[in-house]
């Protein structure tokens, strides 16, 4: 079992709610990585309904701490092909942590597809081993989570790093587990999650928390095995919000995710 | 009181249950507009915790016909400025129609906004009567949805009206409100889901029905009166879905909704 697995292994009591834990590691300054708990419902939604992630909303409501949790998991619709779930991760210590709603179904086989209209291209990255691995975020404590993955940053979007933001709002970079064992639609959750918020290289918001209050993860295809090229960028920060969209591109070129969230700008430490 | 709030009242029943109704007339082809579900549900999960919608998914499970509706609203958390609510939209005659979950907010008063940072613009759009009002969809029958609202369509990209898609997998158009009542946040959720569907502009996909999996709104700013210009658009059409995001611009030509929905590419009738 990979880091990732073992960290995201969900235990069902058979009425619909999951026995889970917030594992030691994957956590920012203290707190869980938000990826982390979408990829964490999910094991339980998906076990649930038998069918992985299509498209999944998570709000947070509170940051997420080690220890145990469960996950109430409640099936609204099962059809042939796609099902509706929600579910709700609460510590029984700490109470509420986050709500999510999916869509779980397969993809589907290539003769049943469809026609591809592609738009887009992946961002271009440097090689791998030119670009600029992340530690923790400036400013924050030690990282569990830069333990656990590999956030290799284009050297063009590091600026907020030093105190020099690049003035665009945007982060490129490549995404791989620390283990190096491979992305799946699970993992893709937790890569549309894993980069430094993208506001940080603007000048007006300096390093610090930016509370996300809702993801939405859409998985558009299974990844390919290798790194994995991401870009997040925001268009609009207004009204002390940001919408942070994000793409995951494959190693044979294939966008396999797509991300929006809407975070809080972070505030002066 | 305007058609828009006369077709979206709902009435509680004091135990988290609103009783409301699918409202002849803001169909298309017999199913309620997607976008007038959504915002029929947001009067309600509104009415729990007092607050208007600032992110709010939406999961379809089926098609919405006339009749009444139950909307069952729980609320997740109500802390002090967010709200986190779940809803269910169902149907006594036909069963589940929609399941959500949104965040609930006030926009910051002006002082606590913070900093802004566009990089983007309004959609360029000739003046609404150089536009093309949208009848029903070709090969549609009439549409109710069409007599409330008004979508003048940007010239350039009505090609697939009549058969001629204009290549690119856009729409751009005026949203109004037929009986020329203004637009606030829960009109905003309308506007969202008013235009064809951008894969109509590929010749691969054929004016018919696709259905949508799920749609995300952010409401990023209050409107000011006066039509809005709306911008629809896909990048990635592929695995027999599309996203499709959508942008709506005010009279002052402030961003103030967003929306990303997945939806099932239209099959051949």
């Amino acid at each position: 079992m990979s880091e990732f697995e073992q960290a995201t292994v969900v235990a069902s009591r058979g009425d619909g709610t999951y026995d889970a834990a917030i594992v030691e590691g994957w956590d920012i300054a203290g707190n869980a990585n938000g990826g982390y708990l979408i990829a964490l419902a999910a094991r339980a939604m998906t076990d649930a309904v038998e069918r992985p992630p299509l498209s999944i909303t998570a709000h947070y409501l509170s940051p997420g701490k080690v220890g145990p949790v469960t996950i109430d998991v409640d099936v609204v619709r099962a059809g042939r092909r796609m099902a509706v779930v929600r579910s709700t991760v609460a510590s029984p210590e700490h109470g509420p942590v986050m709500a999510l709603l999916g869509t779980f179904a397969d993809q589907p086989a290539p003769e049943d597809a469809g026609p591809s209209v592609i738009a887009a291209a992946p961002p271009e990255l440097p090689p791998i081993e030119q670009c600029v691995p992340a530690g923790p975020p400036v400013g924050m404590n030690d990282s569990g989570f830069g333990q656990r993955v590999v956030c290799s940053y284009h050297p063009d979007d590091t600026g907020f790093r030093s105190g020099n933001p690049t003035g665009t709002a945007v982060m490129r970079g490549w995404f791989e587990f620390a283990d190096g064992t491979d992305v799946d639609a699970f993992g893709l959750l937790v890569a549309l999650d894993a980069f430094a918020p993208v506001c940080f290289n603007r000048e007006e918001f300096p390093p610090s928390w930016a509370p996300t209050l809702e993801l939405t993860a859409h998985v558009r295809e299974s990844p390919a095995p290798g790194p994995l090229r991401c870009v997040f960028r925001s268009r609009f920060i207004q009204n002390g919000m940001f919408e942070e969209d994000g793409e995951i591109w494959d190693s044979r070129g294939v966008l396999v995710a797509q991300s929006r969230q809407l975070a809080l700008i972070p505030k002066p430490a």
